[in-house]
């Protein structure tokens, strides 16, 4: 994994892919899915992502105030769904089960999960909480970001050039992800 | 164009395309382009989308209290670059000038883009300026939603039965766009 300049942080989301969500409290670790993430700022870079309060993830987050998003690929379709489809409060051990490995990130410990093209290590921005309580959206800064270099460099991706197991997912519904695709470009515009 | 139940409207948005987003007050029109937007809710169905505090969009929106998200597709990647790139302060006749075609939505009259292959009719949630404030963070209710059958039919997406040009978008940075690519399932889980 190499180092995504902060400025870029936002193209590892800009796409709309689905993330798996790391959490931490008190030695606690926890991995979900979450198909609702998005930039929220370009620099200082800051992302929004729904947490259903039920959940251990927000519990996890809001008693330590830092989460990681992750970009997670074809490869890891299995491991998506597992990770989305069990609760880690009925399951303490669901990331074993899961088989999900994963690297304490450098600033807070938050688990980055291997595997995954990108991650973003982010910390909630102070008083969300009236965002969060009503409808459960967390928005946090991005405090450090990688990127896979096979698929994304130089602030951007390219998965045309890379193993189709490295493109991103992108979940409808119960399982039914569709991968990215082909790139598309736009004529420039002339007047702004 | 399809009514979509609104229990399936967040679908059109679960795989993270970018929208155009078209807005109304008094009597003036505007369509941009937003990578930023997602669910926020299943039942009844809400939307977050980022919009800048600066566009003619977003005076509109806070005017009025309504707005539309759009699905555009392959087919229309010039559009979607040429409303994402003029502003509509400095060009009153942007919609003409970037051939963007519209209909009224029935219950608040704004713009729905003619060719995207999905359409939600939304309407600002009270007590939101918190969060736009600080954040250029839009909160809303989908009130009504559409689909074109060809890609969007029962509730689910199914691109690969149709023209690649009815795919939809998503835009890195700079006029690069992916579109979206092909069906990926995962495993379904024992265990929840």
């Amino acid at each position: 994994m190499q180092t995504v300049d902060l400025k870029h942080a936002y193209r590892l989301l800009n796409h709309g892919p689905t993330v798996l969500v790391g959490s931490l409290h008190a030695g606690r670790a926890n991995v979900m899915a979450a198909a609702w993430a998005m930039p929220l700022d370009f620099d200082t870079p800051k992302i929004a992502v729904v947490i259903d309060k039920a959940t251990l993830t927000r519990e996890l987050i809001d008693a330590s105030g830092v989460l990681s998003l992750n970009v997670p690929c074809v490869a890891q379709r299995d491991l998506v769904m597992a990770v989305g489809g069990m609760s880690g409060k009925n399951h303490p051990d669901k990331l074993s089960r899961c088989h999900v490995s994963s690297t304490p990130a450098p600033h807070t410990g938050v688990p980055l999960v291997d595997g995954c093209t990108a991650q973003l290590e982010c910390r909630v921005l102070p008083a969300t909480a009236h965002v969060a309580g009503p409808h459960d959206l967390i928005l946090a800064e991005v405090i450090a970001a990688w990127a896979d270099e096979r698929v994304f460099s130089q602030g951007h991706w390219h998965f045309e050039d890379a193993p189709p197991e490295l493109r991103s997912l992108h979940h409808v519904a119960g399982g039914h992800f569709y991968a990215i695709g082909e790139p598309v470009n736009a004529l420039p515009v002339a007047n702004a």
